[in-house]
């Protein structure tokens, strides 16, 4: 299991760990395979989405304030309850696949860490399996 | 890896890709192992559920509308941000198990490319792995 | 393909299944590897979530009951869109690492079914691969 390092800068930030994934895959030196991630937190999570226009990621966060009410009565006593369930509506696991060294991805598609609950020190957790 | 296309014919359409995916599944002759299918796009994405009642599928989509509200103030300039927020709620990567050379699906469930900025020329990708 | 069966006790209910998940994995001794999780239902789904404070959980069904508004004029005549449209919005479909005959979890993390349509007999399925 290789594990990466994310520091994360806001308290809601979608940060861009496409070239720390490829990194990984790189030093690992396999052709074809299937790189899969792991999220191994509780209020950050996985998601593929636009490369180029920097304003999509400040629209997802502000729909999804909209969509995951603040003032909802909550019970779960660190005031984060939002970040959990953006978690879990967001997904913590990936596979991605691997050709030529490389990691296969759409034109636009990057890979981002959604820090929910920031700024903190975040891992990222992947495998590799071959062809 | 095997690309897939698929046509989709609205601006939204949840699209039944399960006999696609079987044909790939089909063709690779493989017993028993693990399909993994990645969406290369960022205003589409795959999910699996009902394939008996079609209303399912507009109900999704009718949810999703009130979700995901079109009249906030973005700042995406294409107009279609609500397709990117929505693609990141569905997911773009799935795993689906192969038995007997067929694809293991419970008894309700189908496959689905969700358009959520169409219509438009897909692509699906898939890998495989033996067990 | 290793089959799980769970029981829910509640129309909606977030039930922890690390254990099983654990039993399963540990029964098949393998040491290292990715167990993949593949839910064959369409109105419960999948999701890693915090393990230690239990109000997460309500929190969450809370959040998710004003998020999938049940008043909607929802076609499907079962009465259920909203379990569907739930189960879309959360997944199906997880990979899990092994290491050392353990799933590999963060320290707040467990594995739940998220039953949005019960109380049901429900059915996991697994499969796993070695590094």
């Amino acid at each position: 299991m290789i594990k990466i390092s994310v520091r994360t800068s806001a308290r809601e930030e979608i940060k861009d760990i496409t070239g720390d994934i490829e990194n990984a895959v790189s030093e690992a030196d396999i052709s074809d395979g299937i790189v899969f991630l792991h999220c191994p937190h509780t209020t950050c999570a996985l998601a593929v989405n636009e490369n180029a226009d920097r304003t999509v990621k400040s629209d997802i966060l502000m729909s999804y304030k909209d969509i995951v009410k603040e003032q909802l009565p909550y019970r779960h006593m660190e005031g984060n309850s939002t970040a959990h369930i953006k978690t879990v509506m967001t997904g913590i696991s990936l596979n991605l696949f691997i050709e030529n060294g490389k990691i296969a991805l759409g034109t636009w598609q990057g890979i981002y860490l959604c820090e929910f609950d920031g700024p903190r020190n975040r891992e990222i957790w992947l495998k590799i399996l071959k062809d």
